[in-house]
């Protein structure tokens, strides 16, 4: 028998009040997937599905006590947030491997979405800007006009015609086939360089986000990441200068 | 649940009388796109269907507004054209990504057709030749020899044995499948270098169709594209003539 | 909605007694696909289905006449050929395009295969080797050990482990499904450089399926196409000695 | 009619007691399908289904003898192993081609184990590592933390955090797929360099195998083909030495 496209495992069945979907994979610096990872982690969301697919690798990761998981996408939700809005959080190890199984992925989430009553979406990336900012911007697109004046009070930046590329993968598509069923929807972007992981740039994206929904949020997590990345890339960058500085001696050695 | 090959949304279902079904995809020199586009806006044709399909790239694009839209073809159509024909006209963003994806999409239409009662189908790209020309020579192909009879007096060139690798793509496959459905076809292939989007050469298409229909078409607005390409792809010549001649200064400066 | 795997056209229903299934498709210097086309040709045999598939390129083939036609595989039938056999062959433009359409393809025609009552199958191909010959050999291949004995008597080589890498796409998937539905078949491999399309050895698989059949044919039409295919070769050989020789004199020149 | 994800050939349905399902296909260093071809053959087990499946190479294996047979996944069964053990084994020519290949395959086989009612399944591999040892060691992965304890005794391997990329192909979403029915399961990767196959790798893997099982396993074909493999690499190496020898001396005639 053929495997599904999507294999759906509930472990709750949440009803909630008109929630909100966000969701967060990895991708260009990963800024979605650490914005979503960091909003499950500090409103201790509970997971209440998790989806595994034929269009995700054939792949198990192992964890630091050798057990086993099969790669996947997790559903959380939340009560009650911020101004009183029920959230649900869509994050994952891996985007769909194709074309096709993007489609599948995003269309099986959507069906989930509408079964929860959810009436606006909110996908989170990455944008590769050449230039790395303390403070990175936050560029956005939507579904409908009406719903930039919604967002651009909260500083998020419209920019004619960017990006010139349109949205590629589940950040974009999510919100093309929601708005087919009739969920409008945002999509924040996090200026970042996208060479290394970027916890500011997800710090960004999800000032804008609990600004929407009225939250408090603690940063100092992705702070520290943020710090731990800074330490690596200036021990790269020291390593880079001090080969220079060395070979300069080895020129001078033989000049 | 699976999601279908093609959805298909429709805005309206329109009675038409034996319409004909005109195609313009992207492809070389984008030939057939901007001939389809032109046709739209000039006859300001009505749309009436949306096709979105997981074998169409995974992405939305993004409008000067700031708003999105997921990849689609789009069905148009206009009625009492020229001497009094009803037209559907076949346009999109991007042809399917796969060869399965190109025969779905292209079954997917066939389908509408059929439905609509087509009885005659006109494809239109373009052809790779060396030499760039002012007046582009329109090659075709057809699905049953009585009809180079209605192509020939128009100026279409048919030339043994070409295009000699056959006809890929939509262009190809509409005809086709359209055979098998008892549909007879032509496929008019503007030639063109391929280097740039050539509205030339789609408008030497058009004015094959507009001749067909018995239709007077103003081409203003592809003649301006043509200038905007030829201003860049001439500024871009100079650059190089320049960068050669400053080559040849320092070499003299050296010499 | 979704297109079939395979799309089978048929003309005709032709009744037949236990046929014999020639398989020949292109491959390795299109042996194969040759001794099928020359097998058609010469027995006159009737065309009797077409299949379709979207495992097939998406492609149309445009004749010298201009007219079109969807890439396909085609089916067809002989009488009382031979000794009294009825057969029919397998032909066509292409091979699936991937693993999963080389499987959907053989699937579609052994499906037909066992509806006919075809009780063997012949899969004609290439063995690419480094040697060129006259009277290329035929290595063989058998689902079943006793069939061997009925192959040894009229040439054919059963070479130990050979081919190493087992038999590759149509000639061998054929034999295999066949043998699910306990079709018994046998697969000839005309030895070939592999360089160019190669008629001789067309001839020295059709040989031993004509001893087989109890068939005379006439080569003469494959004999004229060796010929011409010896000329170009060995006009490129010239060409290419002529410019070694041209290349020498320039040397002596400057020498 | 579109063929089935995976074709099952039943030749036996036996009556198993909560056997022990034990995966080895090819894969690094082919450690896995050395280890359980050896297990079939040791333990005389019967084979019971094939399984075909348009997911692996469109390809037939030609045997000594010149009769072909379709590349497949092949189940066998033993009754009463060791300390009174069912097992079942699961070998094979291929891994799936593609990802959705791979799961289709892994689902159809975790299908068959519920069907027998297998309650823990072994998948055996192969682990990467710089050095290449005499007694390979075997690094262990399990679906839940309670396995750890009965395969630390037989000296697996549990290095917190690896294999750091998890375990990719069969024998990780087996288990993974398995877990999901919720049946438990262990990796077991036999460390090897990779670089060719790996008897040494595939016996310690089997050693652990069989302590657990409670089985006395004679090992002596597979140290056969280990030296057999010793004996072909020092010859690689012995020409390489002499090729760089002679290169010396090269040197030295013209130094």
């Amino acid at each position: 028998m053929m495997m599904q496209e999507v294999i759906v495992r509930y472990i709750e069945r949440p009803q909630l009040d008109h929630p909100l979907l966000i969701e967060g994979l990895p991708g260009v610096g990963n800024v979605g997937k650490l914005a979503a990872e960091h909003l499950v982690e500090e409103l201790k969301l509970k997971k209440f599905a998790e989806l595994f697919s034929k269009y995700l690798p054939p792949q198990v990761m192992v964890g630091d006590d050798g057990t086993i998981r099969l790669v996947r996408h997790e559903l959380f939700y939340g009560r009650d947030i911020g101004k009183g809005m029920d959230i649900v959080v869509l994050a994952g190890d891996f985007q769909g491997l194709t074309p096709e199984g993007q489609y599948e992925l995003a269309n099986s989430a959507i069906g989930i979405a509408k079964d929860l009553g959810v009436d606006r979406i909110f996908t989170l990336g990455g944008y590769g800007v050449i230039k790395l900012m303390d403070e990175p911007g936050v560029l956005g697109a939507v579904t409908e006009p009406a719903l930039r004046k919604d967002m651009e009070p909260l500083g998020v930046i419209f920019r004619r015609g960017e990006p010139s590329s349109g949205i590629i993968g589940a950040s974009g598509i999510l919100l093309g086939l929601g708005e087919l069923e009739g969920i409008p929807g945002i999509c924040l972007m996090g200026e970042t360089s996208g060479y290394f992981v970027d916890p500011r740039s997800a710090r960004s994206v999800l000032k804008v986000l609990a600004a929407y929904i009225g939250l408090e949020l603690d940063y100092s997590k992705l702070d520290d990441k943020a710090r731990q990345i800074d330490e690596i890339t200036s021990r790269i960058k020291e390593n880079i200068e001090d080969e220079v500085e060395e070979g300069k001696d080895d020129l001078r050695y033989f000049g």
